[in-house]
């Protein structure tokens, strides 16, 4: 059995004047602070970082990370597993643990993006796909277009997605776009790829977050309350172009997920998933089984993902406005839940809140998954 | 406990043909024939490789790699630990096991290393001292002229390492550099940093190298005798500036590996380390303990290490003479342990190979340790 025990993060945005370890630094300390445990208990870290090697030449970040920390002579391992580089740092510290290998074992991610260096995110510039035009956007707009097609969903129902997500961010002081906007002004912003306006595309971010996690028998010492029921990684299968209004992962993940941890999709009091883009979440909504195949668009417009209604979903503003720091990202997801489960996210707080779910996929093929993680935990 | 079940390699060398996926699915593949079970049998994949992104923007290489092998769904990790990449990766397989996540796991490393892209290998070209001359040859040799002063030990001593390497690469038909060397030969080579010649630093390389690992009960049905005692990952302090004659590092990771083994120096038969130049073997023969602090020199002179001694080390050729294609090296010692456990490797055979260690370290900091890996096998 695994604890999660402490939690730090930055607010979300551009830090022209910070670098990934100072980043990584900052949210290790607040891990610690936030368990209040001594330094000497940390038994190994994981660290996580997706752009840095290829942006900037950099590799073996996470020993200069650890090591600030004072932490320079526990096992550090540099994890990427591109939008999943987070939640696989943090399934690698359970394995550990659940290993007995250590005790207490903290998980960084930490990732760098708004500088000139990183141009056009692209997903694979030497595929021919992408040189005939399908970037990243392009292709969740595709799938828009086919989800529209194939049940009738409306641009209105994807366009809420946004309308929720800004409502949320205004209570998430670490958010980026922490602004209401109507659905009439998501749908009227810069057309990027039709269906998807500027509005419905997740913006990039430099930003950090950090978890503690430990035995069993170590945070009940602590009386620590925040369980891990389990955490499942898993790759993509690549063949599922013939119906691309769903990923085969999201599917295989969750099924493996709620068999795990006996947990159903009924149990759960909040979600947090990868809504990079607004047709992803309501794709989302319909794999991990919030509502049945085809029903996303509804369910959206529906407000029962809302603050208050009948499943939560990104109350934290999610990736579409909170950002999307690569690496970070799966951590934070994670962190999000357990403020929930420890009654501590203020405004945005999720009513008896005892079971959350975190899911996160990460691609390179025209938004195609190569990963994908579920992390399910509860309040003991 | 954990058992290996099956090794795959390539040759180390120029490659201009072949990817790191070509390279990956190779070994793997081979890995699978010499274990010789079903591909649904593999449970996790770990792959490592340390330069791809920096070189090439290549990311999230070993979905790709175990995709092509047909293992599309496993958990896929990608790792970089420096010159520590695979055999981090062969760290987190045996956590996996250990924690009860799958039976079997596969460890793949792959690296292209011999493009014009690489350049100078720096290790750091943003530092002041790299900038001021202090590239890795350097600093080794610094640590060589430190070791001479403090010790004794002779140019002549350091240069027997080479003479031994090639000696032991002409029975290995993988290894890069296959013919003999005499110790006027390796002393009148070009310099390269003073006291090191270029005979006395290891090549780039080309290659791939893959292990499965399995636990104690699927390994016992498949009649498997090599056995994994203890896997160690730890990190550098970067606190030992002021003695440059010893690593720290090799020091207290080697403390970890016997204590938590029960195994001591005295008890190997076989140790594969890291002798990317001649003076690293002659130091970490003193920090694995298989002589006293300053007398690695003599011991180098006096064939104890070479095959059919008291101790032989890097029977295989070593870095030196097989060539270190960074992230497969680590993999690739610990194969050349598996294939003398099983008494396999031909006319480089240790006669009655029970025990082996391979040790590996990788660093950024003119030759400081920022990770050390030793990893103990035994035959059963």
């Amino acid at each position: 059995m695994v604890m999660i025990i402490g939690a730090g993060f930055t607010s979300f945005g551009r830090k022209p004047d910070r670098t990934i370890v100072s980043l990584g630094v900052e949210v290790g300390r607040a891990a610690m602070c936030d368990a209040n445990i001594g330094y000497a208990d940390v038994g190994s870290g994981y660290f996580a970082n997706a752009l840095g090697a290829k942006l900037f030449g950099d590799m073996t970040i996470g020993q200069n990370v650890f090591a600030e920390l004072g932490l320079s002579r526990i096992p550090v391992v540099n994890t990427e597993n591109a939008c999943t580089s987070g939640s696989t740092a943090f399934y690698l510290a359970q394995l550990a643990i659940r290993a007995g290998q250590c005790d207490v074992a903290m998980v960084i991610g930490a990732e760098k993006m708004c500088v000139p260096e990183l141009g056009l995110i692209d997903s694979g510039r030497n595929e021919l796909e992408t040189q005939l035009g399908m970037v990243t956007p392009a292709s969740f707009a595709l799938r828009a277009q086919r989800h529209m097609y194939e049940f009738g969903t409306t641009r209105e129902q994807i366009a809420a997605v946004t309308v929720k997500s800004r409502q949320h961010a205004t209570l998430n002081p670490l958010a980026q776009f922490r602004s209401r906007e109507t659905l009439e002004e998501v749908l009227a912003s810069p057309p990027v790829a039709d269906p998807l306006t500027r509005s419905q595309c997740c913006p990039i971010a430099d930003g950090a977050a950090a978890l503690l996690l430990a035995s069993d028998d170590y945070a009940t010492k602590l009386k620590r309350t925040v369980r891990l029921e389990t955490a499942v990684l898993s790759s993509g299968s690549y063949a599922n172009q013939a119906d691309i209004c769903r990923w085969e992962t999201d599917d295989r993940t969750a099924a493996q997920a709620y068999e795990q941890s006996g947990i159903g999709p009924e149990d759960l009091d909040l979600v947090e998933c990868h809504d990079a883009f607004t047709i992803a979440e309501i794709m989302h909504y319909e794999g991990l089984g919030l509502c049945a195949a085809g029903e996303g668009g509804p369910l959206a417009a529906s407000g029962a993902t809302s603050l208050g209604g009948r499943i939560p979903v990104n109350v934290s503003g999610g990736l579409l406005s909170r950002g999307h720091p690569v690496s970070a990202t799966g951590i934070m997801q994670i962190a999000e839940l357990v403020m929930q489960l420890r009654h501590e996210a203020g405004p945005r707080q999720v009513e008896n809140c005892r079971i959350g779910l975190a899911h996160c996929m990460g691609g390179d093929r025209q938004g195609d998954t190569k990963s994908c993680t579920i992390v399910v935990l509860s309040r003991k």
